[in-house]
């Protein structure tokens, strides 16, 4: 199924007192990946909700931290459809620094539309699926930003 | 003019790698704290934006750091009225362990009107001054949390 | 097992650009409702680390979101020992909003030394897994902030 | 003197439930442009830290705030050296998108020197202050990231 992968380097504000990566930033660089996937299919997260008021909030995420990261590290984090189902779609993230993998997971979130404040989950589309379930990189994968490391 | 005060504790993810709290963080208690100030006087922000559609955006913000903070520290946030003027009220923070103060500034914060996905700043209504005008602490400046440290 | 529970309030920047708490924050309210917790029944990490060296790094963490968290609630997160092994601990944490829990996970760490820039998983020792496998709120759990909401 | 620029994507995470960005992720940018700056004219702050024990605290920032940042939005940051005194220096950071500038500040960075716990201030060296007075980008400049947009 669809695949992505995305480079940023590890920040300052991004270690702690123990000079290692702060455990949820994981989970912010799953979301930022998560989003950028969704960008390199043609499915931006922006145009979801500006034309179709979809919204993808995340109902579970889960990563299992193998390595330290460390201010500077240059990382790579690589996504792919793990599961399409009717109201959800799971993606795994696995992080690398070179070809050491550091740490990996998944989001799975809902197709959910949002009006008039409130919130409810929708089958997602057929043609999103067929979009989701091809092989390898997206047509837009090249709006990734890369590192010159 | 009005002010209020606000405990909180340096947690693990406020630090960096060189141990010292990344000072970013100040300016996200600096927010916590103008919140906290707005509630105390009975202007929740919450209720503004959704009976009034009034937002408080930054114009301007500054921070000067006098000590370094560390992990676990405790700290209390003075946040005292500096300016009324006739669009934006001023907030001056200062930031103290103890008796040291660590840290002090400013944030500059518009009146604005959120219409209609636009946002422009309108006059501050007079009963909100004369709010901000009063002198010592809110009336519900007991919605405060305070550690016991 | 152990437990604890502590209290705090979703500031505007948990906030994101859909009304909902951003999820990587449910983690950043692990790892202070984690440091809480260990604060309670008497092992601060902070003198954990300062006269054993002795840190307490994620393995595995994992939330499952139930209900969006709002601007301004209050929530309350429960933690609890859920297990304790040679070299690792795994707490539970649920967090609610009044009686709705809105999400729950848990967080499984390691007893890890730091000496020289290394870092290594040691053995828990026996005093530690006394504390932590007592029934009910540890004797300092009366350090824990709590909201007058 | 010596200047560099950096772009980065404005995250879901980065706005609040205003849709607008928080602001103290202008500081976050702030900081990432600053390492990055360092980086760019060969004063990588890793290396500065491992070799010389030296850190580059912040000691005053300020940032005026001119137009509203959304989500997906792909944001500039411009940074320049603006004074170099005998211990500490000034950048000046500009954030713009597209033509349009939407805020701009300043870091007031110590040169301090990190020994057995302690730090203290120290003199910045000639050759650095060299480096810094230097006109136009670094000589490693390429090492930033660049968004393809």
């Amino acid at each position: 199924m669809r695949q992505n992968q995305f480079q940023i380097r590890v920040n300052w504000g991004d270690t702690d007192k123990a000079g290692i990566v702060y455990y949820p930033n994981y989970f912010k660089w799953f979301d930022i990946a998560g989003h950028q996937f969704f960008r390199s299919v043609g499915l931006s997260p922006a145009k979801l909700a500006a034309e179709q008021q979809i919204i993808l909030p995340l109902l579970d995420a889960r990563c299992t931290f193998e390595k330290p990261l460390y201010y500077d590290d240059i990382i790579t984090i690589q996504t792919q459809v793990a599961e399409i189902n009717r109201k959800t779609i799971k993606l795994h993230h696995e992080v690398y620094r070179g070809d050491t993998r550091t740490g990996y997971g998944y989001e799975l979130r809902g197709w959910v539309k949002q009006e008039e404040g409130k919130i409810f989950s929708v089958p997602i589309p057929d043609e999103v699926k067929e979009i989701l379930q091809k092989e390898g990189p997206g047509e837009f994968s090249q709006i990734n930003p890369w590192l010159n490391a």
